[in-house]
């Protein structure tokens, strides 16, 4: 029986150590602002109210409740707790704890009095001295997300507690423990095996239910055999076949869900070194190969969704991840920088066919064996791995993020990535280990509609690229005016300067000084804008072809690149600027229709080499037919093109392809004519079936500006 | 007490099952070929006669002789039989093992009856089916080395049998067993910690000695340290010092050598990736840091000396290692496909300060988790990490050759690379470990003095790479004419056809149809040879110069450039064309003197574009200073050029540069003037204290072929 407890809870600070009420699961800086009335975090920069408590040490009490039948044993159960901790029962301390992605259960039973007072004592977060201090190179001696310490989208907030479910439960000699079960399928897909573990006095049944609920299995063997058993598979490729298990005794059961699929990382198709001598090696596998089939990856990189990880509940996961499917997503890249979610989340992505690249908590720092690094990082590893392993969606461990980048430091001979690679072998065998993203082959970035250095715009940039995924990338834009509104002082709005509030919320010295805001980048194509209405909507132009560009183009690059993951697709709190899909908490932003559409399964592209356009030059567009569905594909399409009032009639083009590969068809060349005030080249790809597509580029008359009109989206 | 036995060895196959005398350690398929008056192996394609035993089961057999004390122990003890075999004692099967390289031990003890007879049976080796059959693709399913069943140096030889050292051993209470000293030095170097285990059952004293035999430690403790220890450095960099231990009792002893260093991997000075976005990783960490110095690695790739691996002695190793050390080298690559020597082949490293990239035996195929592979390569791993790990010389592990190239088809994701990984972390923490070679920045190849694919000749080659290291790379002649008259038959030598003894010693088909006899490439330069002799110089030279080319352009290269490594050092039998610098057995080929040359610590050095010149071209030598030794270098240079009678007297350019740096000088300049008759450019850089250098380069004047002359080396 679990019960849960009411809690309360202070700061250990003298100046600052008057109880107030606590919410489990939760963070207790929250809390205290709660208690403290702190003005809104959202707005401007008052995340910085909670600065002052991040030295502070905490603590959690609670009287505790709940039925005791004499001879059952009780433990203190934690799912987390964030992120040094001791655990205390009347005062002694029972248990300690660095790390908040491992759970911990601590017996209590010789030491209950009747009346008894737990406490979960938090120590403040660790500060490396190794680097720059109030930046997150103070997370590289510990196993704390960096993003607390801040990042170019998570403000500095230092948020502890018990974060994750926490009660109290009493268990008989029916307690079953440790119950886990495992499946894999053969090689040919043929035979599903489960195998089962768990500890408990009495004896146990196991059951196995098809998705119907039919029984597969009844017995107590531990380990069974499933044959032809129905197969999970991602979203697009197939259902989602999850098996409902049961192992139970006389008076308790535990349930879940597991689903069979075979599961590689293999080379690209093409996978390359240097052609001729001196030669070196080939390019890191990158491909996902799903219940022997390659599929082409396309999602986006998930971070957590609140800045006060203890508030994220089921639905907001539920939420976000359902807009992730009807966005044609199958995978997340879950950056190693953010931690990992609550276990719900990996239900829904099992449910759904989210293919999940799960990532340690490493990001952006160097991490060595020094102190107490490496026992720790084992601790929370061995947690992670134990706990999320039985999830079908769960494609790969990652060491974390950029990790073989100059701004970082590691390396193949970094302790820590032996580690878990070692850690992964062990207890994970057949899930694949990559060291970090992005490896020999794969990129990052960039993050910019247009950069001289990088080739020119972002159609520019991939197309003249042949990396084999593409696991970051982005396109910035301001937010909408309406949610620039809830965030920035009205008198700061427009003309856009580099303010407290803007700061704050990362338009400015996010990266660079103004990445995210790039109103240069604006004034390239359009000039200074007179209004912020004016100066959001072309930036959010941009970003919407820019997205669909870039993601086109990479599905194109199939079967040499297989993956497309753009950062981000949610975030933490309302940003000024920035790259994601999903604006706090789960609004929807212009660019997100625009990945829907080159995410859908088939439809006919145009590979069009740049943005911007002027009268007089020749347009020209190569048309593809792309399918990343199951079956053969085909389709008719008519190719029509608009200036102004003038309109072209281009091609018809019928085209058929294979399940899963794509069709390269001709190119259409028009010139583009004088067209006074447009401002737009539109190019409609008409088809049947949803396969359609209409893309708008920028037209520039001769000397003209353009005339700029609300985007429509 | 060890006793050593007298063996007879026999075929298992009732065609031939006769006994015959066996040597211990040796290989029973030479023992079998003694008795039969087989041909001599290294003349012409006699090792053919071999091929008809490949399938025999083997069989030795002794009548045990040893002093039995009561109340001793018995064992069977092997450091190595070759490969898969049972240990069996009056017919009883006491112990089966598969792997050559991890030693055994067998009690007999309660199974004696006084009058013994101990067989060990030889199973044929595995002959893998996925794959060509009669290929190195036997191989990919078991830890055989590759090279047994053909390689493009060594003929096919399916040769197994006792090969190490291997006896009876009676051990009373006194025994000591498992006696392992491992050490290690503080990250400043200023503190040495010494581990000791062994178990007896008696008490046992350790001692530590120093160089001059002075007493550092005497105790029983396990740990202990020494302070200030005197390091141990590679050859070139300082003295590889070792100090001498000692355990003991009242009546046995152990004995042994460790050293103090501190290594590691580090990344290349500018270790690269993508300059702009999209952005990879950089490369690899391929710099060896000895004891906190930086250093370039530079030697070359180490093979089986013998293609009986039983007939192996330490004086073998001596010979051949003493010749690598005075041609300033100080590294050896063990190739994995070669397997790796007798443990005193580590010893004479250690004393001789030759750093070990020793590889597992796995070479240029996809192994895969499959039968009984895995469990087989954790025996054969651990096994070898044990045996070797206390070794200061043993720099690395790695995977083995090629792994990640298209030829073999493994990458990060195959499973016996993982657990090489895992094994290695556990069982030896502090020493890198690599996957494969190449990785990511690094290179193998080429192997030809000229191609036009590959960009030209070999001084083209490298001065166009930027490779991190290079770690297998080749320059082909034939052998000299001595050498050939004992391997070909005297009407098969000139002119040179595709015979069966020139394709049995490797000049036909070995690679490619004719790459190591490369006439084509001699005749660009040369056009038809008139004679053998002729032939020969004109290899020779084009080898001479192009390994001490390459040698001298990866120095300069450095640090961006951290290795050159060729390949290959030796080898195991008489080849009549090839890339090596010590023919077999031990004889010095021409090149091994301009490698020598090229590799002093400090030199002047000039970077000459290309081999070939003619008449009115404008002939040009960058000039730099060489040093790769610890101190700081000066000297002054005296450039002069001489084509046929004519003499130019360039310049003269005096240097410094600190310790393990290079200084890059002028470029001289002249225009090459007609020389009727010559064939050579000769630019002689003059300079004192064996820092001159003299390039030979090939001169043409215009409408006339050389003339060549015998090259003197």
């Amino acid at each position: 029986m679990k019960f849960y407890q009411s809690w309360e809870g202070r700061s250990c600070n003298p100046e600052r150590n008057a109880w107030f009420p606590a919410t489990v699961p939760g963070n207790i800086q929250k809390d205290y602002a709660v208690a403290n009335g702190f003005a809104d975090v959202q707005f401007a920069d008052n995340y910085k109210q909670f600065v002052p408590l991040e030295n502070d040490h905490w603590e959690y009490r609670t009287t505790l409740k709940f039925d005791h039948v004499p001879g059952e044993k009780v433990f203190f159960v934690t799912h987390g707790i964030n992120y040094r901790y001791d655990i205390l029962l009347n005062g002694e301390c029972l248990f300690s704890y660095e790390g908040m992605f491992r759970g911990n259960e601590v017996e209590l039973t010789d030491k209950l009095t009747g009346k008894d007072v737990l406490t979960v004592h938090i120590h403040p977060h660790p500060k490396s001295t190794r680097g720059k201090a109030g930046t997150r190179d103070e997370a590289n001696e510990s196993c704390n997300p960096p993003v607390y310490y801040g990042w170019d989208w998570n403000p500095r907030l230092l948020i502890s507690g018990i974060w994750d479910d926490t009660y109290i439960e009493t268990r008989s000699d029916s307690y079953i423990a440790n119950c886990e079960l495992l499946s894999e399928v053969s090689d040919d897909l043929s035979v599903g095996t489960v195998r089962c573990s768990f500890d408990c006095a009495l004896p146990c049944e196991i059951l196995l239910l098809d998705e119907e609920g039919k029984e597969v299995y009844r017995g107590t063997d531990k380990q069974f055999t499933v044959n032809a058993p129905a197969l999970w598979w991602c979203n697009g490729q197939g259902n989602p076949t999850l098996y409902t298990w049961i192992v139970r005794n006389a008076r308790e059961e535990r349930t879940g869900k597991i689903g069979f699929r075979r599961l590689r990382l293999l080379r690209n198709a093409d996978a390359r070194g240097p052609k001729s001598f001196p030669k070196g090696r080939y390019e890191a596998p990158i491909t996902v190969e799903l219940n022997n089939r390659r599929i082409f990856c396309k999602g986006s990189n998930w971070v957590n969704p609140e800045l006060f990880w203890g508030e994220i509940t089921k639905e907001r996961y539920e939420e976000l991840i359902r807009l992730a499917k009807e966005c044609h997503m199958n995978i997340f890249r879950m950056w190693g920088g953010a931690g990992t979610p609550k276990e719900s989340f990996y239900d829904i992505c099992d449910r759904e066919g989210i293919l999940l690249w799960q990532e340690f908590v490493l990001a952006c720092n160097e991490y060595t064996d020094v102190g107490n690094y490496m026992q720790t990082l084992e601790n929370e590893a061995t947690g992670m791995i134990k706990k999320f392993r039985h999830h079908p969606c769960l494609a790969f461990w990652c060491g974390g993020n950029e990790l073989f980048n100059a701004w970082s430091g590691m390396d193949e001979q970094s302790a820590p990535l032996r580690l878990l690679n070692k850690l992964c072998y062990e207890l994970d065998y057949k899930r694949p280990f990559l060291y970090t993203s992005p490896l020999y082959g794969m990129a990052h970035g960039g993050y910019v509609f247009y950069s001289e250095d990088q080739g020119g715009d972002v159609m520019q940039q991939f197309q003249n690229s042949r990396n084999t995924a593409y696991t970051e990338f982005g396109v910035p834009s301001l937010s909408d005016v309406e949610t620039l509104k809830q965030i920035i002082p009205a008198d700061e709005l427009f003309p856009i300067k580099e303010t407290e509030a803007w700061t704050a919320h990362h338009g400015f010295k996010a990266w660079g000084r103004s990445r995210w805001v790039c109103q240069d980048v604006y004034e390239r194509y359009f000039g200074t804008p007179d209004s912020l209405e004016e100066l959001v909507a072309g930036e959010q132009w941009m970003q919407c072809e820019g997205y669909r560009g870039a993601f086109e183009e990479m599905r194109r690059q199939w079967p040499h690149c297989s993956m497309g993951i753009n950062w981000d697709y949610n975030e933490p709190w309302i940003t000024a600027a920035g790259n994601e899909l999903i604006a706090y908490p789960a609004k929807i932003n212009p660019c997100y229709y625009y990945v829907q559409k080159a995410m859908r399964p088939t439809l006919f592209s145009a590979r069009i080499p740049r943005f911007d356009w002027k009268e007089g030059e020749t347009f020209e567009a190569e048309l593809w037919l792309l399918n990343d569905a199951p079956e053969a594909a085909s389709g008719k399409v008519h190719v029509t093109a608009k200036v102004g009032e003038e309109t072209f009639d281009l091609l018809e083009w019928s085209a058929e392809t294979d399940a899963n590969s794509h069709k390269r068809g001709p190119t259409v060349r028009f010139v583009l004519p004088r067209a006074e005030g447009a401002n737009k080249v539109i190019l409609t790809l008409s088809a049947e079936n949803g396969m359609e597509s209409e893309y708008e580029y920028l037209y520039r008359a001769k000397s003209r500006k353009p005339v700029l009109r609300q985007l429509n989206v």
